[in-house]
């Protein structure tokens, strides 16, 4: 038997990895620290080497390698995850997939483009553009559409255009063992066989590491119209939102963007909107289609208290509209510079509690003398707590992980999901349990089916 | 160790059954028999007892038996299947969830609805209907929710609203050892642990039998307008349709239905369509919507050397129009009537092809001397063959045989699907290898870890 410790496993895995890739293996202090820690309250921990891989022969190889010698893999893309996903929770190689960021292949008749793993989305569609097409999954930061497959990541367009779920047609993975499988075809829709696309798709790297993503692109639309709203009160912009779809205005985006949020802007980008709840809305069509829809949606807010809507259409309006909301987390953490850092969390229920989620968890932020503006993609029950925290202050960060257990909690108790579109990676697996009891266990036994030694991003997700 | 036979512990799993379910488990010849053969060339297989389950609890209890004397188990819904989905290939207990056909909750807000399994879609779409919604899946028949979600069911409606992978939200499951468990939320979107829901829909009983299931629903669109255009050739037809997505027009319906057909419709239903190839179109949206639409897709239709189109916008107008479409199996069924028996198959390829696939597999038909008309959801690539066959006569099944791999092999190599829609069961599992490769060991694995002992719809899809 094999006597020798995990750790000189891990150094002979690295030793050979240094053999295949050369300079592309790095085991320097900083780019370690880069690879282990993410931007949010989760734990950090550098891996032991950084493989910077070029092809999916390569990180077949390379996970070949690991097989052997029973050495974690955690895949990275561009380190924009937000729940510890790619902290080296038992050391091992990280496998960075930016450099494989050549788009393969773009068929327009099907609307279809299949890329590596490292493309990242403005890549992508600035490629897309000269022909009228575009990849519209907009998760805010220019992640890669490898990451954004492994975290089914979504974003403002999702009431429109669906998730990674919708919009990804197969993959191409190296499994644990090294085997090379292609998932999915070209063809729109197919009976055969086990989903194992959308299997991986959300399994944050831990049943494989995807390196090619077959994407399905939609028509850059004739015509956009988006506008500002702003209510008397969180109810008043959800029901607008639950009216309007039921009503069947095909929402691009729609945001809800809270009174805290909109001083927060006002402020950092020396604009003059009302201070109240506000709705953010895109309407994508032909140019009657979104002027009717407009309207329409117009006399809805409207019935509801809403203000009046100047519409935009041209692209440089609508632009500086968009950046306001963009630029809300940047807003929010200027306004607390210098004392407390932002935690930014999603949980995500039906629409119909929306408000009542909302509004309670205003309230408990109010009651726990926490600052939490919240933000919401709010045509899919979708939103988000910046929650502020001085994380030397002990007591701080007692009070605010309390906080952020009694808002999943609400979530979960209104039949909604521990996280909409972060993700679980390994800070909310306490959450996942709650969430989907028994089926974890099932969860787990197709983890252990696929990775039999937790070497595929170990620690994350359902996995062990 | 135990060692009686397979077929004894069958016997003791049925006793079993009987204390359990009293008259709802039938041995009788008559229900076997009609619970082990659908309507295809498949091989038909009688179960060895027939249970009328009617609750989840039941089901359980139910497993349970099974598991302990590893007696089969096939899940069975209306039997509208197409691929020898029951055939009780090693016998055991077939579970028919018709019985469970209680709506469980609609929840108009959030646009969802909860029905066990055994719900039809129809008896859904009736209970809808008052409140405005629908659940637009359609596969022709009156098929159950359970089994549509198993089979991963679409028809005319997916271009627009998707097929049951975008449609269920979440799944009531209980697992080959008797365990129940619930994936997805009622949360319109989440990252949260490995996607079960889409892992269970379209694995044909074969990962557990699914009990209850969490719809999406949709408005009923305000107006709908639909046509039908005569087109010169396939290619015109399938060049329309691509001219037609790309420039955004959201068709609801788009049907390839080719001159064989429209010669046999206008038999069968004493009508005068010109006898050409032929698209059948729909559209949903407000009243300014669909006429745009509809003038759109009627220049793009001319362009292409289409005639023109008398478009309908009341509902009577547009039932008779559609009756002729799903008239066309039963009305080439007429033309062939007492020499031959039609079996309807489907492949889907990038709709790039789709024109080549269909001109070729005419050409194929034709020189082959086979009658078999084609059918096509042509905004997905999907298209099916009604291939005629006289099964007496040995040397035309082993010609129909070759044509039907042909086909298929066709459809693979333009980077499609062996089947679009009509699944796996039994009947396509060596063209499931064919179309996966190495990826349907990875299925595999996922099934025995779940299913160890092979007893869920033992024989189809990609189990043992």
């Amino acid at each position: 038997m094999d006597q020798r410790s995990p750790k000189a496993h891990i150094s002979c895995a690295i030793e050979s990895a240094k053999a295949l890739l050369g300079e592309r293996l790095s085991t320097s202090a900083s780019v370690r620290q880069h690879h282990g820690k993410d931007l949010t309250w989760n734990d950090g921990t550098a891996p032991d080497a950084v493989a910077f891989v070029a092809s999916t022969d390569e990180v077949q190889k390379l996970v070949q390698i690991c097989a052997a010698e029973k050495c974690p893999l955690i895949a990275y893309g561009a380190g924009t995850s937000l729940e510890g996903h790619f902290a080296a929770t038992y050391g091992g190689i990280c496998v960075d997939l930016s450099g494989m960021n050549e788009i393969l292949e773009v068929n327009a008749a099907d609307m279809d483009a299949r890329v590596q793993a490292g493309v990242t989305r403005k890549q992508l569609n600035a490629a897309l553009r000269d022909q009228g097409l575009m990849f519209p999954i907009d998760p805010g930061a220019d992640a890669t559409i490898g990451g954004m497959a492994s975290t089914r990541a979504s974003g403002t367009n999702a009431v429109r255009y669906g998730t990674m779920r919708e919009n990804v047609m197969g993959l191409t993975v190296v499994m644990a063992d090294g085997r090379v499988i292609k998932t999915g075809t070209r063809a729109r829709k197919s009976s055969a066989g086990y989903d194992l696309t959308r299997l991986f798709v959300g399994a944050e790297g831990t049943l494989g590491i995807i390196t090619e993503v077959l994407v399905k692109l939609h028509g850059i639309p004739e015509a956009i119209s988006a506008g500002i709203c702003a209510f008397p009160s969180i109810e008043a912009c959800c029901n607008t939102t639950i009216e309007a779809i039921q009503s069947g205005i095909p929402l691009a985006r729609i945001e809800l963007v809270d009174a805290e949020h909109i001083k927060a802007i006002n402020a950092y980008s020396k604009l003059s909107m009302p201070v109240a709840q506000t709705l953010f809305v895109e309407f994508h069509g032909t140019k009657a289609g979104v002027a009717e829809q407009a309207q329409h949606f117009a006399e809805i807010a409207l019935a509801n208290g809403g203000g009046t809507i100047d519409f935009v259409t041209k692209e440089e309006d609508r632009l500086k509209l968009w950046q306001a909301r963009h630029d809300a987390f940047w807003a929010t953490a200027a306004m607390r510079a210098g004392q407390q850092e932002a935690f930014s969390t999603d949980v995500c229920v039906p629409i119909s509690r929306l408000a009542e989620c909302v509004v309670e968890t205003q309230k408990d932020l109010a009651e726990s003398e926490i600052y939490g503006p919240i933000i919401g993609h709010v045509g899919d029950g979708n939103f988000h707590v910046a929650i502020f925290c001085d994380r030397s202050n002990g007591a701080d960060v007692l009070r605010v992980k309390a906080l952020y257990g009694r808002l999943i909690d609400r979530a979960l108790a209104m039949g909604g999901t521990c996280t909409g579109e972060h993700g679980i990676g390994s800070g909310k697996r306490d959450y996942l349990a709650k969430e989907h009891g028994e089926a974890v266990d099932v969860m787990r036994a197709v983890k252990l089916a696929l990775d039999p030694f937790n070497l595929m991003n170990p620690g994350k997700n359902a996995g062990p």
